[in-house]
């Protein structure tokens, strides 16, 4: 297979846009792709569009990716709509990536977008429950609390185990915010104390509101080239994708089973890549909740177990740390439209290896990026799907 | 890319399946897939999962492939949830290829499932209005009016400048009815007279009931492998997957131009791979309404324009014809769950191609075959997926 490089980035800004609709969200933030990439748009050979609450929250049930991308001016290409719940942008990025890797064609167009904002919040929780992140919604409990809940997380267990506090997890929300307020596509700019985020609601104990991510709108895309044309094709400073790797996880029947595959997806991307967790210089992961940031310190091998909040506060995963840890913001305060937050994540990194993240910017010159992503709890199963993607400049 | 076989195919019997889910059928079909290649199930290495209308008619919208697979006992593997409307099942065979072509993986799951009778008929037709299979549809016409006003149909415009009438519509439903009634996977099992065809209610002139598909459930499944392996992988009589393509339609501004992305795609398809129209054996099209079958045959360049009727009357597409199509009994005898009829027209294929289809083995030693899939109308714009794919012993 070919090498790939992604030539070009570009989000629609997270936030409540009750004004804007799919298709205009995905046009601009694929055109802001294709612009930042400088290639023609002629040149795209193909289309992987990720969005995963469209048709409950729309209406819009069938090829969501055709409209929005007519909407944008792209037709007669192969157009592919996928959905994997909160990874649904990753996977579009995976396929982007394989059909250029396998030579299908030159250059490919990643779009991941979502509306969950459409004026009746009882509608936007309903879908999410559907969205079956969630056997347990349909009894009746919050998104959060899955989180709270799930025996994978087992947070009470945890916190017992090593000691960690509620402050533990407001402290991630500390860190995050903070980035947040640097980043201009972040839909929450507000950088948050520990008390504030102590303070705030308690959705389910242990989280309190801002330790959640909210619902959201926004799109982010990414323009995947082969890595020989990259230099013929486009005017951008490119980035290698290394890996990219999707699982879905297994069945399980106790709590420390729960995060075994993404612990094994990890341990093979160090493998094959001969990266080590000693080389991440910047990672965005898939906080949907606070505490799960730590948590995935411990499965990228970033700490021994328990040891996530020790990073925190020597601010190894701050910007300017060893290994910073969600400089957007993360799902916390750069938002989390469920079928777009994949692609933000990857915009982000490669921003950040560009050297072109401003007031954000983690390492003066960072080498190697990491995303973390993950959607979809199922009763009995660990998520639905784990995606890993490892950028290199 | 390496050559890829298909080593099994699995159907779940269309028709109305009130007390059948999503899972249980798709469960049932990738299972008899699995069996019919005897493929061990671990050496599975990715899947992909299309389907359409879960989310508005289940509510089940997100992770429907993770839903369906851990019923099937499958986990820990990729798994890509595609959509493109009525070509789901072929984009999810499609996306198969590419892994094992590519390398990520040497077997994988195409898997294409639909649930359209919910007990509540209103349902099913807002979510096909919604399916964007129809602009149109929101504006209060039927579904299947769309066809019949479509300009890229053009039937009124079709009938009067070659002569055709409603009765050379009929002609292809008696010609598939008769297929359908000799297929135990089918959903109409009856073999209708033109008469009948013509006396069955007026859905939308010039089309009647019995020249539309139905709403219908049910599941259709492929093993792909790489060509290599199949003999140590599997225990079956591999096909080879000659070609398969997917693209979106142009935006386009008159009636003739309507075709001209599959007109371009069939010569691209005959010009890659050496074949021609006439060394078809045996073809499954996309007869959503039946007109469309005669129009077909002009693109897949089997007649010239306008002489569709002709190959009907000489019995050119029956069983036993040169060129027989919809053995299966096409789209309106055997049924068309949305997201599933794309793999029924290929696991049809592969049993002609064995020569296993029993009373409607369509000849004797088949060995080119040809399935046209098409999903979606946007307004102003060819259909939103074309998808071709030929297949040869």
């Amino acid at each position: 297979m070919r090498d790939v490089v992604i030539a070009g980035v570009g989000m629609h800004r997270f936030g409540k846009h009750l004004d804007r609709s799919l298709k205009q969200m995905g046009s601009d933030a694929a055109w802001a792709a294709i612009d930042d990439a400088g290639v023609e748009p002629r040149r795209i050979g193909c289309a992987y569009v990720g969005n995963s609450l469209g048709g409950l929250l729309t209406g819009q049930e069938g090829v969501r990716g055709q409209v929005i991308l007519s909407e944008a001016g792209l037709d007669e290409i192969p157009v592919v709509n996928v959905e994997n719940a909160c990874a649904s942008a990753t996977t579009a990025l995976r396929g982007a990536w394989l059909e250029v890797a396998a030579g299908t064609c030159d250059v490919a167009l990643a779009l991941g977008v979502e509306k969950m904002f459409v004026g009746d919040t009882a509608r936007s929780l309903a879908a999410l429950a559907a969205d079956s992140e969630i056997d347990l919604a349909r009894q009746g409990m919050q998104f959060s609390a899955v989180y709270a809940a799930h025996p994978k997380y087992n947070l009470r267990g945890r916190m017992e185990q090593y000691g960690w506090s509620a402050r533990d997890f407001a402290d991630v929300v500390v860190k995050n915010s903070r980035n947040g307020s640097l980043n201009p596509n972040a839909q929450h700019r507000r950088a948050l104390s520990a008390e504030q985020v102590l303070g705030s609601p308690m959705i389910s104990d242990p989280l309190t509101l801002f330790m959640c991510s909210s619902i959201g709108d926004g799109a982010a895309a990414a323009i995947v080239c082969a890595a020989e044309l990259a230099q013929q094709l486009t005017d951008s400073i490119p980035v290698s994708v290394a890996a990219i790797k999707l699982r879905s996880g297994r069945t399980f029947t106790t709590g420390d089973e729960g995060f075994s595959t993404l612990r094994e997806m990890v341990g093979e991307l160090y493998d094959e890549t001969g990266v080590g967790p000693e080389d991440i210089d910047v990672a965005e992961v898939h906080d949907a909740m606070a505490p799960i940031e730590l948590l995935v310190y411990e499965q990228l091998g970033l700490c021994e177990p328990g040891e996530g909040p020790r990073l925190l506060r020597e601010g190894v995963t701050a910007l300017g740390g060893a290994h910073p840890v969600n400089p957007s913001g993360g799902l916390t305060s750069r938002g989390h439209p469920v079928g777009a937050t994949g692609l933000a994540q990857v915009a982000e990194l490669v921003w950040q290896l560009r050297g072109h993240a401003g007031a954000r910017q983690a390492k003066e010159r960072p080498l190697v990026a990491l995303a973390h992503n993950q959607g979809g709890a199922l009763a009995g199963m660990d998520s639905a799907a784990y995606a890993l993607t490892l950028l290199m400049r």
